[in-house]
This record gives structure tokens, C-alpha cells and sequence, in this order.
């Protein structure tokens, strides 16, 4: 059976709108990728009312499982841990071998910076309190965290510090005591990730194929310029799932552009590696957005050399060597100028691959010719050229360039699939 | 009396994790700035059952406004409407002006592209159906918004997509079935924004100052290497909150660097303007975000002539004018370079300031004598310089970037305000 989980997510900094949540986002990810079923994610402030209020709410939800968010630090508003130990039923007791951890750490770095490490004492008493019986999870940071069960139904309690909470989670799915709720047998999984292919026509196709009437359990999703297509199933529905692929692969065609989940800049890396090819780009309204995508990816200095961004036509013209009389002919937002930005920049810093972009995001700048949302995209290679003119209308300047950018990386994506191979 | 909120987000991609979602935070901004208290932010997938069991929760807590986001496409798994008119217990009516309104967005885009308008036909019913006596919202994509009330308590329906929420949201606060939600005397508030202080230091200087003592209600909160001291106070506390603000302000001195909500890089555009100096951009690990962050402020091509990504040492030599010693002696990631490469873009680009950044993000290339963090920020205008060198430890590539960028906009600035104003 499929188990079910609830996130709680605290902090009054979340709840006033100053700290954007990534936790639940992290955990919703992580949740379907091990087969459980995430029913509800509920965000509450610091109160220790509210949160004990919000965790009986989804413990009477039925879910195997809660993770918590937020609330370990050493201070007073940090309340998670007394939170979870009242609706346990357990006390709040001191764990010696957890307060020798923190002691060390916090040791070690009061030594560091030649501080009193008498200033951390209490927080360290603090942060080594748990509900009695529960199980410690070591500190990433200096905030441990916990696993405790009430009637069979399991809380995990995880720091906020979005990078400490992804490293302690790593702990959690192989976790002794939460064996009946990870070690199941996941539903299998399989996703196609399609671009250019509108949702409506994929959604369309999957109905001609007789949609999820073998059992499979199929989410069209569409997010960021590409849709997902997540089929689900269970080990009766292997066949039925391996035929709705086929039958899907069939009718979108190169509109599948990949079949795992990394992220689109590694699959241009990828294909930058494979082709022996290093890359520049050359960006004006994206302004460096399509670098810093690439650069997302650990090791991309093997094939990214850099890039120059032109926001002012004097460094289009100079840095990038677009003619003037091109500029004047056609203006800085066309197919000519972007595929000038695109050899240019290749010539400017030596790279393989040039990939451009010039447009208007707006809100200003639009013309009844060269309205908001007009956006050239160049890719070249020799003299091999991947373009397209898109018309983003005005979606906002956010997005406009949003989109950009994922239009400019399928562009080098699409173009490298016509150079051979180097291995 | 302080008005209390709730918002429900829906959405089976965000709680597969396929999405992020950004409307609640975007909700919990705006009602903080309306002077109301959001108490919970609840997600569900679009199960209506599901739905409904949350609003009878919200609703429960005893709030005045709830409001949702999402599930108002026109596909059968957009049911929040639906949630809505049984929770207040309505029935589901067809409103003809919205529908006529919807046909006439839907007929010119079917137009516009050649369709055929039947296909719409059966979509636009279901969306202009709402429940019995609700007032409608105007659509700005193609769904239309819902306010309809229980038993006093508000329920405002909005869409999913985070501009359409935005636009829509825009025009809840003055309406007049909300009179009573918004039309109370919020609260006063002031923020101080501290950019180098420790938090720490901050929540001693407050306590030393009395705290809030005098009826304030203050709220110290980190993110993005500043800290935000967000003062908030009812009628009887004005003069209070006036005392405090002038201590904090005379206690820290220049670490406050603004009070108002204007984002960083306005700040750094406003400055640039008012010196009337022009801005290049030279990163190494950052890979052109700064530029990025520069160019989100709409007119920001007034001031930001563009700048080079030199994510290879051979566009640090050539592009930016490194000189190959200098690589040779001090190595790229120094505070040497990072000074080469603010004159260089400069020079390059013919700007007035210029601003770089030079480090090593990780997980690799870090060294004992160079490790994973270690970043070199520098702006340079004239001949004056404004350096620093960073160790940020391994706290991961994203922070490691984002953090260095954020140095840098505060390198830009700090170094503006010795510049004479043109004005």
C-alpha cells in the first residue's frame, strides 16, 4: 500500500511574506521520488499553539508520516521540538551525547574566532533537548534532529536552513526506525519531458491512446516552457505503463527531448562534452541569466568559457563586433543582430558554440512593430544555425526573460544534436 | 482589531514537487503590507474533498479572509470553485456577463489563430459558473476570481498563475464586499534593513534598548546577507516605535542601508543615476548573475552597459586585460584579479564603475590554501576601490553565488555614496 505523508513547514519570517518557503517544494520532490503520497503541507508561525494545533490536524489526516520544517534553533522562539514532544506525550529531556556534539562544534568554532565558548552553553542545552524515547538525527549545522512516533504514525523533525535540511533528509529514507514507511515497494515511475509540444495536444494524445485505463496513473504537468508527462504504477500496471510510453514516444517524437530529471543546463553540458564543443553566449535582455543558468552546474568551467552581456548597443557593436549598419538596418531586436551576437561572441572569446539573445522584456521599449515579449534566439556552430523569433506577448519581464533563457539553452540542446559525436 | 488570514494554495504539481509554489509568499507579503496576520498557509492537490476539508479548517481557525489559489482552468481537475460553493453551501450557478466576458477573450485569441471558438465553448461554461450570490472578479487570463462570504468570513478565489494571482490580487484590497477585511487602520510599520551587522548584535542592541517595552511589536529576521528589523505598532505605540527606531538607527549606525522595501539593486540603480555613472559587470563563479540582478529592475539599461563573463582564465586575459602575471603570481581567485577585472570592464566596456567577482563556488577546485568559498568582491570607480575578501565556507554553490552577488550590489553602493550626486 502506498504510505501517505504531511509536511508541516514553521516560521513566522514564512508566514510575513520575508523568506520564501523552498523546504516544502524539497520535500514534496523528495516524497514522490520514494512513493509516498504527499496529502497536505501546512505552513504555521513560531507559535507553539498554532504548530501543535497544525501537527493534531495532520496526524487525525491518517499519514504515515510528518516532517517538520524550521524552529530548532537556540533561541526562545525556536519551539518545534517542544511542539512535537506535547502531542507525543513525551517529556522533554536532555540527551548527553547530543549536547557533547553540539559542544564540540560550537567548541570549535568559539576557538576559531577566539570567542567565549560560555556564550553558546545554554542554546547547546537547548538544541540537545528532545522528547524522551525519540531518536536523534546528528547535527548538519548545530540543530539535531528527531524522529518520534505516536500510535504508528512517525514525525520527523528537520532544521530550516534549506541546505542543512536537504543533508539531514539524506539520512532519513534508510532511517532504522522508518523502515515500514520507506521500505515498501515505491511505485515504478517513468517521466517524459517534452518541449514544444503545446499541453493541450499532449493531453489529447494521451486520450487516443486510452489514457490510464490499465492502471497506470498519468500527470501532464507543465512548468517552465517544457510539460512533464509522470506516469505512475504498480507492479500489475508494468505492461500497461511500458505500452502508454511507447504509444506516447511514438506520437511526440523529437518533442521528447529527455527521459530522467536533470536539469536542462546539464543536458546542454552534457551535450557540450559529447561534442568536443566549448561555449559562449552573447545576452542583452536575458543580461546573464543564460551563463548563470550553465554555470548552475558543477564543473561547467570544462565547457563554458564565459560570455559577454550587451545591454547597450555600444557593447554589441564593439565587444561583440555587430556592424553599425547592421544595427541601423535592423535594429538591436532582430534575427540578424542575434545572429550576429551569437558568431560574434564565438569570435570574441573562441568558443565552439555561440548562443544569443536579444528581445524586449518590457515593460518599457515595446513598439506596435517590436512589441514586449519579442524575442530573438540564436544558436550557432561552424555554419550551422538553430533560430527562432518568439512572441512572448507581454507576460511580464520576469518570465519573458524566464522563457528566454530555456528557449536559448533547447537552442544549444538542439543545435549539438547535428554535431557528431566525439566519443 | 488586527484582521486574520488564511491562504490555501492548490495544486497536485506542487505537492508532487513538480512546481514550486511562489503565490503564498507573494500573498504573505501583500497581507503583511494590509496590516493583516496570516495565521496558516495550507497546500492540497486538487482533490475536492481534499479542498473542502482545508477550508472547513481554515475557516475553523476563526480568520476573516481566506484566500486560494489555483484550480479555476477549465478542465475537470479544477475544482475550487466547486470546494467553495459547498463549503458555503451555494449552489453552482452559470454567470452570463462573465461568460460573454470569457467568449469575447477566447473568441479574438481563437481568431487570432485561426481555430475554431467551438473548442472553447465547454471550458468557458465551467469557468463562468461560480457559486450563487458570489461576486465575480474579472479574468485576466481567462479565469475569473470569486468573492463569496460565510457566516462573515470571506473567501476570495484567485488563479494559479502567479501574474494572473498578482493582477487579480491587485483589486481584492478595494473591494467593496472586503470593506471590513481592509478597511480597518492598519497597524504602522517600519523597516530597517542592516546590511554587515550580525544578527545577533541586532537582537542585543534591541533588548539593550528595552525591547518591545512600549507596545511595538518587532520582528529581527535574516535572509539574503541582510537583516530585516521590521517595527510594527498600533496608534497608542507611535511614539514608542519613534524611540526605538531612533536608537536602533543611532546604535548601528551605517549597517542600516535603507528603510524602505525597495529592492537591493534599485538601490544600486537609484545611486548609479544619481552619480550619474554607468555600470559593467565582470564575474567569474557568479557567471553573469549580478548583471542579472541589475537588469530585474525595469530601465535599468539607463545605467548597466553590460559587462563579461569570464568564466575561463583565457577570457580574463583577453576580454577583461587580466595581465598574464598577475594570473601567473596571485592565480585568478585573488584579490589582485578581482581588482584587474573591475578596471578591465571598465576599460572594455567604457563604463564608469565596474564591479567584479572572482571565487570558487564548489563542490571542487577548492585547495587548503584556497577553499570552497573563499570569494574576492571588488568595485572600483575612478581611483577609488571598494574590496573585500570572503570565506563563506562550503555552504553550497547556490549560496555561495547568491551571497557573492548580493556582496557585490553592496560594494556598488557603498561605493556610490562617495561619489558626488549630480543632482
Amino acid at each position: 500500500v502506498t504510505k501517505r505523508a504531511a509536511v508541516l513547514v514553521t516560521g513566522t519570517e514564512i508566514l510575513i511574506g520575508r523568506v520564501q518557503d523552498r523546504n516544502s517544494g524539497y520535500l514534496a520532490r523528495e516524497l514522490e521520488r520514494h512513493g509516498l503520497v504527499l496529502e497536505r503541507v501546512v505552513a504555521v508561525d513560531d507559535d507553539e499553539a498554532a504548530m501543535r494545533d497544525a501537527l493534531e490536524g495532520l496526524l487525525a489526516l491518517g499519514v504515515d508520516l510528518v516532517v517538520t520544517s524550521g524552529g530548532l534553533g537556540p533561541t526562545h522562539d525556536d519551539r518545534t521540538v517542544a511542539a512535537v514532544a506535547a502531542v507525543t506525550g513525551r517529556r522533554l529531556v536532555l540527551d548527553e551525547p547530543t549536547l557533547a556534539q553540539i559542544d564540540a562544534i560550537t567548541g570549535a568554532f568559539a576557538a576559531s574566532r577566539g570567542l567565549d565558548h560560555e556564550l553558546w552553553r545554554e542554546g547547546n542545552r537547548k538544541q540537545a533537548t528532545v522528547p524522551e524515547g525519540a531518536a536523534v538525527l546528528p547535527p548538519v549545522g548545530t540543530a539535531p534532529g528527531v524522529v518520534v512516533e505516536r500510535s504508528g504514525q512517525h514525525i520527523v523533525v528537520l532544521p530550516g536552513p534549506p541546505s542543512e535540511l536537504a543533508a539531514m533528509w539524506a539520512t532519513v529514507p534508510g532511517h532504522p526506525l522508518l523502515r515500514d514507511v520507506f521500505g515498501g515497494d515505491a511505485p515504478g515511475r517513468h517521466v517524459l519531458r517534452v518541449f514544444g509540444v503545446p499541453e493541450s495536444s499532449i493531453a489529447n494524445v494521451f486520450e487516443e491512446l486510452g489514457g490510464d485505463a490499465g492502471g497506470t496513473e498519468t500527470t501532464i504537468c507543465a512548468a517552465r516552457m517544457e510539460i512533464e508527462v509522470l506516469v505512475r504504477y504498480g507492479p500489475q500496471a508494468a505492461g500497461a505503463a511500458d505500452r502508454l510510453l511507447e504509444g506516447l514516444r511514438e506520437r511526440l517524437g523529437s518533442g521528447v527531448y529527455a527521459e530522467d530529471e536533470r536539469r536542462l543546463e546539464e543536458h546542454v553540458i552534457d551535450g557540450l562534452r559529447a561534442a568536443g564543443c566549448t561555449l559562449a553566449t552573447a545576452e542583452s535582455c536575458t543580461a546573464g541569466l543564460v551563463a548563470a543558468r550553465v554555470a548552475n552546474v558543477p564543473g561547467a568551467s570544462d565547457v563554458l568559457l564565459g560570455g559577454i552581456v550587451a545591454y547597450a548597443n555600444e557593447v554589441k557593436l564593439q565587444a561583440l563586433g555587430v556592424p553599425d549598419a547592421l544595427l541601423r538596418e535592423h535594429g538591436a531586436v532582430s534575427a540578424e543582430c542575434a545572429r550576429a551576437m551569437a558568431d560574434g561572441v564565438r569570435r570574441a572569446l573562441q568558443a565552439d558554440v555561440g548562443v544569443a539573445i536579444t528581445g524586449i522584456a518590457g515593460p518599457g521599449g515595446g513598439t506596435p512593430d517590436k512589441p514586449v515579449g519579442l524575442v530573438y534566439v540564436c544558436a550557432t556552430v561552424g555554419d550551422d544555425v538553430e533560430a527562432t523569433e518568439h512572441r512572448f506577448g507581454d507576460g511580464g519581464r520576469d518570465n519573458i526573460r524566464e522563457w528566454s533563457v530555456t528557449s536559448a539553452l533547447h537552442h544549444v540542446r538542439r543545435l549539438l544534436q547535428r554535431v557528431p559525436s566525439r566519443a
